[in-house]
């Protein structure tokens, strides 16, 4: 849980009881590789004790309230298992050789060991939910699966285009991230004090709060610094991942329209030198005020809630940290 | 639902309701992949529609009786889908280029689409197996998951091996195959007539009619003949996956044992013609011999339970029929 910067904030207004949640989410994590033989064992828990942000989590505690504690610690497993399980994946097809400073599965173990671990990732965060008795719980969690799985395509499909504009871009954030953001929050809503009647607000609130998370996540992987994000600039360039940076630049600056990607960027220098000319453009202010628009909608989205002012506060930090961080 | 000899007596015994069930069976998985987006779901409709001989919801409801029919469809779709998704992300990591004689996903689309289709079976499964309310069930088939992982990994992790004894090789049957036989049975079980206190007789009868499925399959996989079987004789070899007739083959002719598999079969002839070789030795008759001795000890199984006589009939020609079969 680094590089968060509004963590320790979120940890004082949430108070003793969010960080007891948060760490039973932790040992629960740490129990569900147990079960499952000593290779694959060892792969789970190599990859849900590499820590990360435990955002979706968080997402379900602030939402959910008080109340309901066992059905809302379940779901924030559930969607933290879900997330690792589409990252596993995901590190399979890239080929990535690491995340989070420590080796993937694939490069540490191979493709199979690593597909394997995914797909039990997949199975582990579904048989959690389920375990909460909640139908309608399931639901959220295995259209929140599709959509990533439908993003993931997307995102492949669009690699090294020329012609991706902002509409097809938000619509693989909201796809690839911001659909398990809006689950995490319906989850909370579904399982804890707020209840369904509150569940499409919430869920709004997560939805646009996850577009606020893609889009400057993708602003860091150009403004850098690598000292401070952990990875060197432009490696969504180097895969050909068209983002909004590149987009916005490519209207400013006629030049870089024209340019091809895949023969300009076959090098972390040649990314580097992409990254400062995308930034000369001024596209990563106007790409950081979108993802500002999309925080204040989200907070817009829970004024008709009946909300104590302590949660009120929680969830504008989450909102507002999204796009102050640098991890 | 072709190539299952035993299908037509089934059907007999089973009677109209099982042929409703299964017909209903085939609409749910249709209508499975209408919801994931218009590229997904088209790989998710070819990946079912393929057919297959749907044995593991066959369990479910001749393990299920009659009573609580929405549930066992339910569980028969979980567990069909399950199976599918392994399926989806084997012939990802082993490149295969068909499967019941089409392309597959990852030929016609690539990996990243076969990994994402895979993906979302196992979501899929999941969820519609938590859409009974039955926790319980949610659990079997979570542990059935976690067993097909870790099957899959022993098999690759066996691949080429000279020292694969019997015992290894049942492990990998066990947990590569059996384990979802056993979780089809216990589903059926759970939430159907016979109630959870019949869950242990049926699991067992399950697991046992599961491995000796697979040792006939390794039996088929080189005694052909292809034009039965629908694919050329030795693929197995091909791939390095050391099943129980060369292991047996291996003890009875001392020059198998000294054989580099990985040298000796590089392409179908030689496959065909190590095959012809394994045959000579008589080890795939001692090899049906322990598909009987399983399908023999999965009938005793039922012995202690009450079961009408048409459902043990049934029963009977399951097990009878995954070791007289062609595909």
């Amino acid at each position: 849980m680094t590089g968060y910067a509004p963590l320790e904030a979120l940890l004082t207004v949430g108070g003793p009881e969010l960080s007891r949640l948060l760490h039973r989410t932790e040992s629960r994590l740490a129990q569900v590789a147990e079960t499952h033989g000593r290779e694959l064992g060892g792969h789970v828990t190599h990859t849900l004790s590499a820590g990360g942000k435990r955002l979706r989590p968080m997402l379900v505690f602030l939402c959910g309230g008080s109340g309901a504690g066992e059905d809302l610690v379940r779901a924030a497993v559930a969607a933290e298992l879900l997330h690792m399980a589409t990252l596993v994946h995901d590190d399979v097809l890239d080929g990535a050789a690491t995340r989070r400073g420590r080796a993937t599965v694939v490069a540490a173990a191979g493709r199979d060991a690593a597909t394997a671990t995914g797909d039990l990732l997949f199975s582990r965060a579904f048989a959690e939910l389920a375990s909460t008795g909640r139908e309608e719980a399931v639901a959220v969690l295995s259209q929140a699966s599709s959509a990533l799985a439908r993003g993931e395509l997307l995102q492949r499909a669009d690699a090294w285009s020329d012609s991706v504009g902002e509409e097809r871009y938000l619509e693989r954030c909201e796809l690839k991230t911001a659909r398990l953001f809006e689950a995490a929050c319906r989850l909370g809503a579904l399982l804890g004090e707020p209840g369904p009647e509150a569940a499409d607000a919430l869920g709004s609130f997560g939805l646009r709060v996850g577009i606020a998370f893609q889009i400057f996540d993708d602003v860091l992987d150009v403004s850098g610094p690598p000292e401070r994000t952990g990875k060197p600039r432009g490696t969504d360039l180097l895969d050909g991942t068209v983002t909004l940076p590149l987009i916005l630049a490519r209207r400013r600056d006629p030049e870089l329209r024209d340019l091809d990607l895949r023969s300009i960027v076959t090098e972390p220098a040649q990314a580097d030198a992409l990254c400062d000319r995308i930034a000369l453009t001024g596209a990563l202010g106007e790409a950081r005020e979108l993802a500002l628009t999309y925080v204040a909608e989200a907070k817009a989205a829970l004024s008709d809630l009946e909300l104590d002012d302590r949660r009120r506060e929680a969830l504008d930090l989450v909102a507002d940290g999204v796009v102050e961080r640098y991890a």
